[in-house]
């Protein structure tokens, strides 16, 4: 059979991967895709040094998407703006896409999509979501039989990392966060990965295909790590919980939540398991009940076992009949249902509540009337004695389901108590059990 | 587009939640298949009830594999001879089939994939291994990137569930059994599932999709989880470790390694945290490092999961050039590798060493020495005390990695030293690290 012929642009970290996977395990790709994979062309804006043997390489990226011979365009240079100018050309083109690029894809995926359907070409995006896990394949095709309740996923590593550091040695966020960064794990500006602008990416994208629902990243709830204290997550801990920056996309009666925040996780849940840069998802569908995927979710060779999977996907269905195809959303793409979805307030979770109250007797009391009047339930309870009588006394509570605006309204009484030293923390808590 | 009819043989456990989940989800799986999907034929050799509107339905099974009006053949009969000829026969008929008989592809597999290529259709087996986990696909389709090290999976429900019981409750083996067949989770006869050849006959199959070679059920080495007693998963987990009947296949330099036995795992890992019925399968892969699955692992809708996602996959493709689809085993059928499959004497492992001493001085020296002549390292001991000085001492060991046969030699000295009261536990440890 005649060999595919790729086109790589952009390399960097998952670039550089890339073609060493397609080269190293040659052999055995070849074996399973029962033809040969080959990368015949490379575009790259800089010489970086890095050696494609058997590739032409043009400095003009968009050399590789109008070269004749290219079948499949691999897509990772990142970014929304001249990525969305290269897949948009490489489509018109004809050509098959493989990308990385989850801001891409949650951001323009619909059009890039639409554009796509019309040429008849596929454009696929597993290492957008989780890295090396083949979490879009599990959800689009694995779960195909089911429909699905809720998605929820620690889907940035170095977030994981850092709340996972706080854990295990008592460290400050920001200290972590320095140390990342000096790993290479943590960008200069690290907003996208720590306010969950990346994971919200991943997560919007993640809904769609379980949902059957159009992208949809501007409504996605996002709050970051940036102030969970070391405290929290020791208190968490005493409660039973861990916390976890989590992404959960959850169908309801009423619509989807889309959110990523910090969350506590019973520590029984694989996911609070799931520690350093490893990335991992769960899944809850009515046929086959949880089920769990763990693994890499970022870097360079990781990245590039979901880049080439997805290669050979394409290249498996380039004389399929484009209908017969999965389609890009799970769901034919004139089947997507219009399910709103929700803005945090409508949404109910349990809560973490962190108070530090000044030391006066009665104080408890006060707080727990306007949590009773706002109907929300308490489920555990812990003060800690401070040393030095002045000082103020940290209140942990644990509540019950409570829809977001509820507490909101009941978070507001407490601050005007004049009890509080400090503004509330509080930290959605998800069972994950049903 | 035309619909796809399917013919399901054998209404059991299986196959009505196959029925259910078809109809239930029909609409969902209808938007996501681009087409419908119809159950139009049922054979079932007694009638047990079970109401299958909008089919036909035929006590001769044979007569839905001669339906011309069915498209795909779902067999849920399980066994190895009626359901044998009933798929040779559905392939002769030019019918695609989706199976989840294990034993059946494992045994009978090499001959099924034959035919089936012959006559240019698909046999999906997805079912087949870990139930609703789509670790089938993963392993061909989501890891096709990668060059496969090792595939390590709890791929029993019931083996596991007893042995989660035996921990958590220090209950013993036969107690937790009893309970286990009372509930439905263990057969009358028990046999496949606690001597491990039900993990065997999974394991096989994922290892041919993990390396590419010929199915080798007959080569597998078993051993069962019968003689584990609650002591020594109380001595596992003080040492750091849980006990799993684990499915263990391994590329080495010398051949592959096709093992399921009583193995003791670090706490730490997810795979030594999946508890009762669940299942999962861990796969340590060059590129992508470590990946992990985890989900029901039988039962009616979770079986039916992995069921309905292969017919969905196989209507797909109906019209696909067959050269083109997934292989069977992952590699093309022509590219299979003979990489001999090891006798478990060749194995190294780690081990766990129970010993019930006679309380004599000098007994734990003679013992090591035996291991030190042996070349095997002790990384750690426990010596129990008792209470009675005429019982016999429990002396716990664990080895560092040594070949199987070298174990075996120094275990035979020992028995000869004349200080064992019972026949010594040896349970294999797997660190699953790398």
């Amino acid at each position: 059979m005649k060999p595919v012929n790729v086109g790589i642009v952009g390399l960097g970290t998952v670039g550089t991967g890339t073609f060493n996977v397609l080269n190293r395990n040659r052999e055995d790709i070849a074996r399973r895709a029962g033809r040969e994979i080959v990368v015949t062309h490379v575009g790259a804006r800089r010489d970086n040094g890095f050696a494609t043997p058997g590739a032409k390489v043009s400095r003009d990226i968009f050399a590789v998407v109008n070269d004749p011979e290219v079948d499949i365009v691999v897509e990772l240079i990142g970014g929304t703006t001249v990525a969305r100018d290269l897949v948009m050309k490489a489509i018109e083109n004809g050509k098959h896409v493989v990308t990385a690029n989850k801001a891409l894809i949650a951001q323009y995926g619909n059009e890039v999509f639409a554009a796509a359907q019309k040429k008849g070409v596929n454009v696929a995006f597993e290492a957008a979501v989780a890295g090396g896990i083949p979490i879009i394949k599990a959800i689009r095709e694995g779960l195909a039989a089911n429909r699905i309740a809720w998605v929820a996923g620690i889907i940035n590593g170095t977030g994981n990392f850092i709340l996972t550091e706080m854990r295990d040695k008592g460290r400050d966020f920001n200290d972590v966060l320095k140390e990342a960064q000096a790993l290479g794990y943590a960008e200069a500006d690290p907003t996208f990965d720590v306010e969950g602008i990346d994971a919200a990416h991943k997560l919007t994208i993640l809904a769609s295909i379980a949902f059957g629902i159009p992208l949809q990243f501007e409504k996605a709830f996002t709050e970051g790590i940036t102030k969970i204290g070391r405290d929290d997550v020791a208190y968490a801990e005493e409660l039973g919980y861990r916390v976890k920056h989590l992404g959960v996309a959850r169908r309801t009666a009423n619509g989807v939540e889309l959110r990523v925040h910090p969350t506590l996780i019973p520590e029984a849940r694989l996911i609070a398991n799931v520690h350093g840069v490893m990335n991992a998802v769960m899944v809850m569908s009515d046929a086959v009940g949880p089920t769990f995927y763990s693994g890499r979710g970022a870097g360079s060779e990781p990245t590039a076992s979901a880049v080439v999977a997805d290669v050979i996907d394409v290249a498996r269905v380039l004389t399929t009949d484009p209908t017969n195809r999965v389609p890009h959303l799970a769901f034919q793409a004139d089947s997507l249902s219009d399910l709103p979805i929700l803005p945090i307030e409508e949404v109910e979770t349990a809560y973490y509540l962190r108070m530090d109250v000044k030391d006066h007797p009665g104080v408890l009391a006060k707080i727990a009337s306007v949590l009773s009047e706002g109907a929300i339930n308490i489920e555990a309870i812990i003060q800690k004695d401070q040393a030095d009588e002045t000082a103020p006394v940290p209140l942990i509570m644990l509540t019950r389901k409570v829809q977001e605006k509820k507490m909101n309204a009941a978070l507001d009484k407490i601050r005007k108590l004049d009890v509080l030293v400090n503004d509330i923390t509080r930290i959605r808590v998800e069972a994950l059990s049903q």
